[in-house]
């Protein structure tokens, strides 16, 4: 086998990315959401290079991607490496896939070099991350981890199916979540993401290491009001669903406005029924909520409920909330991330250590192994956008930092 | 033939009614848009009806249904009878239905006694009036009276689908507008519609006569803002065209609400991508402006307009209008309106007349033959909502005056 350079192995992996940015169920822009056309079409692919890369590919029952390399020794315990495959709605090239292209480029490399790693390796490709689907985020590590409850599988799509209608439509029959998955013989999870945000390239970093990722609640909000003909109904009469809806929106703003670091956005609004000529008779948003401090986070979800409520009241409307995602902040593993921190000042000259503002999949992982966390400078600090971008020198520093640390990792295992 | 009484024709009329509102593109709900297959459907079912009363049936190039009874002289005028088998979605039983169903009963009770009427008569149902596939009102009138514009053609529904290709895929060619249509031949046009408003119902007044519809404005507005992760991107540092979007629609309700008789609504909402977690990119709303004083319309629309470019400058918005429809307060024929009042108060013992606020097909037709329209009181005035409810004495009373209207013209052209 030809040794694969490092500046080889980073050019393939720009090549990949760009190639699965492709694979969409838009015409013209990135998005897959979960069990899609686009990701089937993208599990397919991703499988291809894993099998190219040695691994034995398999999916499991949610639709994740899963490619293993056995150890070199026998009963050898198993690092997971990875991140998802899902996008938001005309996403970028890197968030998620950089999680899973990067490590089966750096297998590439390893095996190219006629090395092998004291453990078991397992990349994963998760089915869903972003929560674009059923607005309920991580259905594929949960299933992966076996925390999927029976509440996750009720939860509808835009089009009414729900989540065990669609996996039973994949498999040919009912779906159940399965037990909770208890593996002692995991070393840990290392997932490798942009960093979705400013910091890296203000230091001027192509990559740091994560502390912890923040907590995150979601929820979704109800205003309910009376339908009405927009042209017959007086304003002084109306119950306008969409105004308080307006209204909520507004008071998110200001109200995260004036507690930094708290960040709340209302990203999704619809209006029902939705027609220019009716007032609205319902008017759902959700909500999103994160702040490193777990407490401020629930206090700001108690103030911004208080103040739903009382729109609602002041306008006549009816108001109710259901929190569909609740994560505190997960801290990463002190050992990995030491570990992390070691091989990124080999290769960059030093270290840099920051939180999360984003979710990520490690969030569910950490329920069954350690965790740690790379990130990857992006530009402007740009994501969920199709102007994305991580340069090709920051994609082969984590490459060859991701590299070390496998490397380090295995050599604690040799006598 | 059996006499029809005005009971069973009454009776006959609100069956018809309920079995029409079970013709729905939406299980469980009253929903008929632009050439949906439940609107293929309702054709069918009324086509039958018209043939079971002795009408000629076809449907135009824009699939309006079209039932023709000839006159009993030759070279006599035509009289046309009429609304939209549209709905809006989760539509009530009576909109638009009653101005299609009535004409038809009428004119069973007038040929069951063995009379005939000394014009022809073509009972219309047009395909599209309210607006809500395609965002733009009066497709079906607008078609009837060759006033689809080339514009009209190019509006997308939401899932890219223009006007002009669906209504190609009905015909299996390329579609294209006729020429604007000219008939001296029409004697007019006379509406039956539900109020839509409380007016009638606080006068305890079965039906009144309409003196004018109120002229109407439809905008779609658009703000632009720039995507971003709802995690990662500081309150400070968001350009987030929902917040701006929010803020208009209070802005709106707020104006309005100081300006009666001023109905000013935004109805539709959507954010983009529109994801919980990611800061909306853009945003649109739909707004409905409606005075009857075709000034003060105009200005309010003026005022909106600059209120959105005031919002999107101070938040670092784009922001775009396009006015989608603008039609100037119609008044209704002297003559026509006269003879429908002395059947009215035939009937009732009294005559009202009253201004609607809602927009109605015969805006369009005003523009071929003189108008008038009769509108029947409904309950609570609730309109645009499957509670919409009009009592069975009140369709017999609109029966009988329809009837009577009628036969009041013909006798017009006797010797």
């Amino acid at each position: 086998m030809p040794r694969t350079s490092l500046a080889q192995a980073a050019t393939t992996l720009a090549r990949r990315l760009n190639q699965l940015a492709r694979v969409s169920d838009e015409r013209g822009a990135t998005t897959r959401t979960f069990l899609s056309p686009a990701m089937q079409r993208a599990n397919a692919l991703v499988g291809r290079w894993m099998k190219g890369a040695g691994l034995s590919v398999r999916e499991d029952s949610v639709a994740n991607l899963i490619g293993r390399m056995p150890a070199s020794r026998r009963a050898a315990q198993t690092l997971l490496l990875g991140s998802h495959l899902d996008t938001v709605r005309d996403a970028g090239r890197f968030d998620g896939a950089l999680g899973v292209l990067l490590p089966i480029s750096a297998l590439e490399v390893i095996r190219s070099r006629g090395l092998s790693l004291a453990f078991a390796v397992e990349v994963l490709g998760f089915s869903e991350e972003e929560g674009v689907r059923f607005s309920s985020a991580y259905l594929g590590s949960k299933g992966y981890t076996g925390r999927l409850k029976k509440s996750d599988l009720r939860l509808r799509d835009l089009y009414g199916t729900t989540v065990g209608e669609a996996l039973a439509k994949r498999k040919g029959r009912a779906f159940s979540p399965g037990a909770v998955l208890r593996r002692n013989s995991l070393l840990g999870y290392l997932e490798v993401h942009i960093e979705q945000g400013p910091v890296l390239e203000a230091r001027r970093l192509a990559a740091g290491v994560v502390s912890s990722i923040a907590g995150q609640t979601r929820a979704k909000l109800v205003f309910g009001g009376r339908a009405g003909h927009a042209g017959t109904t007086p304003m002084a009469l109306r119950r306008d669903a969409l105004a308080g809806a307006a209204a909520f929106v507004l008071e998110v703003e200001a109200f995260a406005g004036r507690r930094p670091p708290l960040v709340a956005t209302v990203g999704r609004i619809a209006a029902h029924p939705g027609a220019s000529n009716v007032i609205a008779g319902s008017a759902e948003v959700s909500l999103d909520v994160r702040h490193p401090v777990d407490g401020k986070r629930r206090a700001a979800l108690r103030a911004l409920t208080a103040t739903g409520r009382r729109i609602a009241k002041r306008r006549g409307l009816s108001f109710s909330i259901e929190v569909i995602d609740d994560n505190d902040t997960v801290g990463c593993s002190k050992d990995l991330t030491s570990l992390l921190s070691q091989s990124v000042r080999a290769r960059e000259g030093q270290t840099f250590t920051l939180a999360s503002g984003a979710g990520h999949d490690g969030v569910i992982v950490s329920s069954i192994a350690p965790i740690a966390m790379l990130f990857v400078r992006c530009r402007k600090g740009l994501s969920h956008h199709p102007d994305e971008f991580v340069a090709a020198g920051d994609l082969r520093a984590a490459l060859e930092i991701v590299v070390d640390f496998l490397l380090r990792l295995s050599s604690r295992f040799e006598r």
